[in-house]
């Protein structure tokens, strides 16, 4: 196990203290990746409902469907009488839910009462938590009150522990093997899958010391005309000449991520692509001399935005998120947004993903820095060249 | 693109069908599969909130991040101008939702009057739909008599048509293709995220002719003693003599699914797996040859029980569901179950993943079929033996 207990019992002593401060008397967790924060648990069976109850005191207790609850003690440190599993006849079928047999087992152990007292915080954007489990749960429990955690968990990921940090270095190592990886196979001729197909080896192979992990979001290739959007995944076209080729992609340890993103140039770049690339250049190098703690989020969002207008550019979109567990379909932790919006105050540890993304008519070009905000300033996670790769060209 | 717009057309006609059998005026539509099923659309974009407005007559509208719906045109048959991209601040930020500002537009565009008469379908147990999302839509249209659709899509999906059956059995070439890729590279001492590697770059390649989409799930290769549990992944351990290899994998083409497991033996099996896997044959078998139109989904559980029970075995969850169209985290279709709930009378061109997946102390089996529902009988789309694979011995 790469996190200690003492770090678990930190983890969520921090979840506490936020529930505590926002008058939940018990949390119930369905987010896979704030699964895996709070317990360890890791397997791909988010696609049918989960659910953990956190009380303020005393056990946590974990729901899933009884194949996947019976093998939890595998990846978590969940004693397993603390794990139930609903039965397998209330999974994908109308006009029941696995939360009604839930729902009805917390109050038979109790629940209702360990919980009295507050509200009963909800992750009401979670990804793997739809309506019908949110109705589910009012209909079984209908003495409790409630109501959206707003991203409680996720908000004390946000600042990682040593350790977090040393799965994230090893990430950045898988991640930069694998953008390598695609550097030596975006040529003329190639197909966009066979490149992808290459990328999605070298991420899950990992180094000799440490296997890769599956990213949260598989390879993004968009190419040429076709990368002025940015969650295109590829085709089985070859690449040709004059295309720019975006490659998106994150290196997975133990769930942690790395993304990073470099734009390759198959042949000679346009003026206008030459241009955008370098105003991103001095973009990104811009917004990391900011990094420190004490500044807020928005503060990297003007640095950007300066740079960017200097050269007659701007992007309509967030330049970066926080960054570290993740599960599908996302990397993000859907908490800080390097945007003008944001008010967020930087801490020593918080860790972001920062993109300057720039989707134009008939053409795109992306190069980003994964980064850890440092006791005075910045360290980025991957140290490839910030500029367009040419083709062809070995680093 | 492989699906003319006649098919589109049918399959919109087809949905219409159901909703009016339904009382529905219109649909709102999120989940990712249902999306690309009816318009094309294909990105991986579903992190950030998706609706298509599906009303009773006239034009679907489909809402997204500006960055993603810049670019839909580039997937999608959907003409550019009923494409709508939600500014980016509302993305992963508390106290708003996108489809705040998608309901008020859905208002200005004469949505409320144009389904008006009838309720409005939601897909209340859709992945990528939150309760925030629907309690969105729930304040921003609040003269909206909103109900659940109930997969509505998803069981107009469920019979397959010729294209979307010749995507599958290209889709079947990948899974055979990235599962003797598999039985090449379980060997003792490879780690099992090498392995897992070499099939994730199998299923990406494809073949020759047919570049591999990316499956809804990562290979799973639950091992040895912790294959008691289906839905583990892998780790960076090296496989060991005596272990049992569970591989369950998919190939892809188009977002169209062909699941398939094996198990590979590594040494000799014991004669408690060897009793196991024979049982399992002989019920996959026997399930093979009940199968046919007019017949209930729930007829082939039952079979499959009487030939378990015979061998003192059984298995407490389904043993199959429809495939077609899959999206992460998912390549089931949430409609048609294989198990003794199930009612549902089978059709030509249905198609199920028949799954006998046998979850025991400390060890595991699974063998798999997919397979089409024809005229008279059954056709499996792929050929492998289905027995207990072992090791090094060639196919």
């Amino acid at each position: 196990m790469d996190i200690s207990r003492t770090e678990y019992g930190a983890r969520l002593r921090g979840v506490r203290e936020r529930m505590s401060r926002q008058g939940l008397s018990a949390l119930l967790v369905s987010d896979p990746s704030n699964l895996y924060y709070l317990t360890g648990y890791n397997a791909w069976s988010f696609y049918t409902p989960q659910l953990l109850f956190v009380p303020a005191d005393g056990d946590l207790l974990l729901f899933a469907r009884t194949m996947d609850a019976n093998g939890a003690f595998r990846t978590s440190w969940l004693p397993q009488q603390n794990v139930f599993g609903y039965p397998d006849e209330l999974v994908h079928r109308a006009g029941v839910h696995p939360f009604d047999w839930v729902g009805g087992t917390l109050r038979e152990l109790g629940a209702v009462t360990a919980a009295a007292g507050g509200q009963i915080g909800l992750e009401l954007d979670s990804h793997f938590f739809s309506p019908k489990a949110y109705r589910s749960l009012l209909s079984a429990l209908p003495e409790w009150d409630f109501v959206d955690s707003v991203e409680l968990v996720n908000w004390v990921r946000v600042v990682k522990s040593p350790a977090e940090i040393e799965l994230m270095r090893t990430a950045a190592l898988i991640a930069t093997n694998a953008m390598t990886t695609a550097f030596e196979h975006v040529r003329v001729g190639t197909r966009q899958c066979d490149v992808a197909a290459e990328i999605s080896r070298a991420q899950i192979r990992g180094t000799a010391d440490f296997g890769g992990d599956y990213p949260a979001i598989v390879p993004m290739l968009p190419t040429g005309a076709e990368a002025d959007t940015p969650h295109l995944t590829w085709t089985d076209a070859p690449f040709a000449d004059g295309q720019a080729v975006i490659v998106e992609l994150a290196g997975a340890y133990r769930r942690y991520h790395v993304p990073l993103a470099r734009t390759v140039m198959l042949g000679r770049p346009s003026l206008e692509l030459q241009r955008v690339a370098g105003a991103v250049s001095e973009g990104v190098q811009a917004v990391l001399e900011t990094v420190r703690p004490g500044i807020q989020a928005r503060d990297l969002a003007t640095t950007w935005e300066r740079v960017l207008a200097a050269h007659g550019l701007a992007k309509p979109s967030r330049i970066g998120y926080s960054i570290g567990i993740g599960f599908p379909p996302d990397w993000g932790e859907r908490t800080v947004s390097l945007r003008g919006e944001d008010e967020t105050v930087l801490q020593e540890n918080m860790t972001f993903h920062l993109i300057g993304g720039m989707w134009m008519d008939n053409y795109g070009y992306e190069l980003s820095e994964p980064m850890r905000v440092t006791a005075t300033g910045v360290e980025t996670f991957t140290s490839l060249p910030r500029e367009l790769i040419q083709s062809g060209v070995l680093l």
